[in-house]
């Protein structure tokens, strides 16, 4: 048994993974990757994930859930399009690549961007306090969490401007309040399900105001109207979500996950602060619960940890590229022991 | 053990599934589902994917072949925005309800459309001929096998412009002559794999040079160059696809495809022509070897055949709701004892 603390697509419950091969071998008679997704049996499905979205996250009335393709990279820009108003102009808060990215889409679909704050004079390293938001934009878009970096959102920006989130990696591991976002999405292969779906929740009174022209896949009025098969959705991972949540409902919903999470957080970083061999990578109080980054005091010792986790069956723990260092990811389904055994190698360096 | 005549997302072979479903608990000690992306055993699996696909159709030099997102509705989208060239204008052949939607994404591309040739006229029921293509145009686009219809293109449009092709529904059923294309898009759920992941093979030399604005996500410039990890690719579909891509090379390839798939149809359209009960739903010399469509000669049957066939466990064979009647789709994994069950059903009514 391995320690997966690989930062996406990452590791789901080992239920999830049984029921999921399972179907891929029957589901009704036939396996869940041959069945038509007009099928009853799988209109069922996609029924059932939207509406355990808008359980998992008590989501109130007026909001609608689709399961579309193409990740954040391609949310980027269907957020941004969807959601030009009458300035053309949006306000982002750049908090890493992902924010970059975002930035970059907002700009290709036709709107001014304002960067509203930016942490990039320290290399992201922290969230950036959000002053002065202009009134004249049409929405404020913003990463909860920043996986590269390891820095998360500890609230809401306080604002009366629409609220545009990209949640890709924090969402499901602890309440949010919806009501505050007109649009929240998420690549699917972090809390929700395996790589290939993208959640979308759109309150739906923002739907077709767009003042841009909006191609047909990429207008979530559209994929509403269509009950989310506007086309062929990502089947197996639609499916595969609707397992996850099952069991994130059956094992106390995202209350009982923002307490292990923080359980698993406290782990790590104290190791982390009391280890003189570590120290965290960014501000203390912006410090991820899902993306744990840290350095090693003396870059001497590298390969003498390299080895002592590679032999401790821990995966996915060396840093994204462009920060160098280590990333523990600990996604939902990582357990507390998962934690213990980490810190009880960084103990014996 | 079923019958699955449906039109997809569609059979594959029961060995893949086999091989989906232990991957899915266990692919070098981690579950395929948990991977990540950049992971070298998930890079070597995409390239494995992108080279068993050049292998299978025979592909030359000067072609990337993509795994992205979105299905063929973003397709239209896609190609037709990475073809834009100095007319800004584009040929469609209109053969049913595919060449409709892709006209219409052309033209949220930006571009103006020419209807080259139309067979709606008869309500898609042939392929129309094309003898009048204009050369003002900066390709010509048509669907290469129309699910719906139950027809098929058996030769590659004459002409000098360049070709784009949606190949969703008959890529990997017989050899293709892929140096005629400047592009060929195609859903995975036919022929090539399960839902949410889109084939594209792209003639290099026709990267960079388009004349509208591209999303970052929708410029296959930015894919190619990033060898089909712009973001994380629908890693599930993208795996199953080499499985299954592997299985077709294993079996004689696409020859041996189109050789029992010549058969399949040929067994379906004789009884269907033989026999009084039944009539074909298309012009005989445009059938289609993939999706049969045929109707019944006396409704008052209707309840009777429809109880015979669901006892005879076969499913999928309802017609399109725009079309009626009945659709018996047969992809490569379809079995020719599948059609003969069915022959012999028909025959028992």
């Amino acid at each position: 048994m391995k320690h997966n603390f690989g930062a996406g697509p990452c590791i789901l419950p080992q239920e999830v993974f049984k029921a999921a091969s399972e179907a891929v071998l029957d589901f009704n008679g036939l396996s869940i990757l041959e069945i038509s997704h007009r099928s009853p049996d799988f209109v069922k499905v996609m029924e059932e994930a939207r509406e355990n979205v808008k359980k998992a996250l008590d989501i109130p009335k007026g909001y609608t859930v689709l399961f579309l393709q193409g990740g954040a990279s391609l949310g980027f820009l269907i957020s941004a399009m969807n959601m030009a108003g009458k300035h053309k102009k949006a306000g982002y808060i750049n908090t890493g690549a992902w924010s970059t990215k975002a930035i970059k889409e907002a700009k290709n679909a036709g709107l001014e961007v304002v960067e509203v704050a930016s942490s990039e004079d320290k290399d992201f390293s922290y969230i950036p306090k959000v002053d002065d938001i202009p009134s004249d934009i049409d929405f404020l878009h913003y990463t909860s969490n920043n996986t590269i970096a390891g820095t998360q959102f500890k609230s809401i920006p306080d604002t009366d401007v629409p609220l545009v989130c990209d949640m890709s990696s924090d969402i499901f591991s602890m309440p949010i309040d919806v009501s505050k976002f007109d649009i929240i999405y998420a690549g699917a292969q972090k809390n929700l399900g395996p790589a290939g779906a993208t959640l979308y929740i759109v309150k739906e009174s923002i739907l077709g105001k767009s003042t841009v022209d909006i191609p047909t896949y990429l207008d979530l009025q559209v994929q509403h109207k269509k009950d989310s098969m506007f086309n062929t959705p990502p089947v197996f991972s639609v499916f595969v979500s609707n397992l996850n949540l099952k069991h994130l409902l059956n094992n106390g919903g995202v209350d009982a996950m923002e307490k292990k999470n923080k359980e698993k957080a406290e782990l790590l970083y104290n190791e982390i602060d009391s280890n003189p061999n570590f120290e965290g990578a960014t501000a203390v109080e912006d410090r991820s619960l899902m993306n744990v980054t840290f350095r090693l005091t003396d870059e001497n010792k590298k390969e003498q940890f390299d080895k002592l986790w590679n032999e401790g069956d821990i995966v996915g723990l060396k840093g994204h590229r462009s920060v160098g260092g280590y990333r523990a990811s600990m996604y939902n389904a990582l357990s507390v022991e998962s934690v213990k055994a980490l810190v009880n190698i960084m103990k014996s360096l």
